[in-house]
């Protein structure tokens, strides 16, 4: 299986994922700014797997830092750097801003000790480090638990021993994650047990994360695919061929309104039309009760050139106008349940949210 | 201004619209089977437009069979096998066969006259020449009384002096016809009025038509058109930047059911939700009282490369099933009017098309 992310034991490798399907090309990462710009060009993508990259950005940045008696305020401001600058990569997920918060935490708020300088700035790097991995870890058990918690809903959809037929837009599998991924963790959990499934992938353009990733873990992990464009979401849906949607998110605010890749709010219009049960799946980490709604959510703007020419070829004339927000935000009232590692959320949210969160 | 299709005395000459928004290139059409070409790979699209091609079509397969008095009968038979063969061309616009059909008529169904055989058939070329011109004005007439009737329409949307803010999906404008087009036709009308317009044109996966031809057509006569992918309809509306969506169509059944671009269907279910206007432009030539529902049009099937491979990259990796139906069924539920040439056809649509087709 393909390895998202993973450490070396000196740098980070990442999968190229602007280079799939056609090319597996793996990248070393060994200092922030390459981290940022990783995270910017979506070599890296998917909140949780953004969530680990920037934690590991973090410890690249300030690994060198050289190990003095009188370098502590110096190295203090040297870790608020870098943490500032990886959170300007990308600004709508919030798991990005939660795992650099995360590697602040380890780094600046620790019991008085009896080090000397020299010797706490060579401790906290290698707190920092060890959080990183810890965050590997926990990002795979998390993805885990939100598959078998998110089973059980698609388990009660489709008549026994027939496959079950979700739509899902861009990509919240393995491959957003280090492992098994959170839209997708329920359908790997249920395969390994012998459940069947279909999955339509909207290709979800302008950067094809559907078509492109999402299709090549699919097949890569046995489970039936088929791409479509994004218009055809609702033919398919008409056509009776979907029991329900599932798909990831960037950021949920506290009322339940969900920030997810831009054509999800298209996609929970037509699962309502249609009346097919509309599921998120999040890491914990992905919601943000600071935030009373969505509305509130900052919505990253990306070159129009994705649109325009991300494919190989010229596809709008030259000076015309392109709108090219990378993500929406679906109202609560359209989202069937919110799937977490610590269990699933239902309408009203802002209740039950808070009570998964405690 | 671009033509889309006209007759140079010798050959159809077409805008190769699968070349645009790059380069500007016109292809010679001078046989039936390079027509046919023409109309599948969609160097010529549009429903109105295709069926002013095919009746040349018509023309061109048998201008030059030869003139003798005893081959009357052989000439009939290639009258049918000519359009026969076009019709295999594309299923779903309606127009095609409708166009086919006129030629036919007028190639077949003649008053007795004392002409030889040899003379006969020179007549009835001329006549199809003759009828494939008058088909070029009509569809000029026709796309003006739309743009006249649904001018009233928008009129009504936006506040005098503010500009009509409107959606719509792939080409209806004047490359899908012969001149002015039918969705943007009110459009066109309205700005040589002075009247102010905003167009978001869908990119319309997977050839783009919107785009690489709406936003190319809308830019060149001075309409303010902003590009963005499909999965981008729902924001915009959700942020309230569109008044209506306006559409062309390939076939509208008795009910009012309307097949159009793959695509439509979400954009009409969007509208729906947003509680915008859906209206739909289509010359009487569209509408088929023959079939009842939309059940009963023929969806074309395409090359799933067209989505796989259509834009220089191969975006889907290889032996990943591809689902790639041309258009959709947009039930007639929901769309708020029909805007033809002889007026305006509101719900119940049995009822009102039947009495536009009067």
């Amino acid at each position: 299986m393909l390895k998202t992310i993973t450490w070396t034991g000196t740098a980070v490798r990442l999968l190229d994922q602007t280079k799939l399907p056609t090319e597996t090309v793996y990248v070393e990462i060994t200092d922030e700014r390459q981290m940022w710009d990783a995270i910017k060009r979506l070599v890296v993508r998917g909140a949780p797997a953004i969530g680990v990259a920037a934690a590991f950005g973090v410890y690249l940045g300030i690994r060198n830092f050289p190990e003095n008696d009188n370098g502590l305020a110096e190295f203090r401001r040297r870790i608020d750097q870098v943490c500032e600058y990886l959170k300007t990569s990308r600004p709508t997920a919030v798991n990005l801003f939660w795992a650099i918060d995360r590697l602040h935490r380890v780094l600046t708020c620790y019991p008085p000790c009896r080090s000397t300088g020299a010797h706490l700035i060579s401790i906290l790097k290698q707190r920092a480090l060890e959080e990183c991995l810890k965050m590997l870890d926990e990002d795979t058990a998390v993805c885990r638990a939100i598959g078998e918690h998110g089973l059980k809903l698609l388990q009660e959809l489709a008549p026994a021993g027939e496959p079950v037929e979700l739509l899902t837009h861009c990509n919240a599998g393995g491959l957003a994650t280090v492992q098994y991924g959170t839209a997708l963790a329920p359908i790997y959990v249920g395969a390994e047990r012998g459940m069947k499934f279909h999955v339509f992938a909207d290709e979800t353009r302008p950067l094809l994360q559907g078509s492109r990733i999402t299709a090549y873990e699919l097949k890569q992990n046995g489970i039936p695919v088929t791409v479509i464009c994004d218009g055809m979401a609702a033919t398919v849906m008409r056509q009776g061929k979907v029991r329900a949607v599932i798909v990831g998110t960037d950021r949920v605010a506290a009322n339940g309104d969900v920030a997810n890749k831009i054509g999800t709010l298209g996609v929970a219009v037509l699962a309502k039309y249609f009346g097919i049960p509309f599921f998120v799946a999040a890491p914990m980490s992905s919601i943000d009760l600071t935030l009373a709604t969505g509305d509130q959510i900052p919505i990253e703007q990306r070159d129009p050139r994705e649109i325009s020419q991300g494919l190989g070829k010229i596809t709008v004339p030259e000076d015309v106008d392109i709108y090219n927000p990378a993500f929406d935000v679906t109202p609560a009232d359209l989202v069937t349940a919110i799937i977490t590692e610590h269990g699933v959320a239902r309408p009203p949210y802002a209740a039950s949210l808070r009570k998964l969160c405690r």
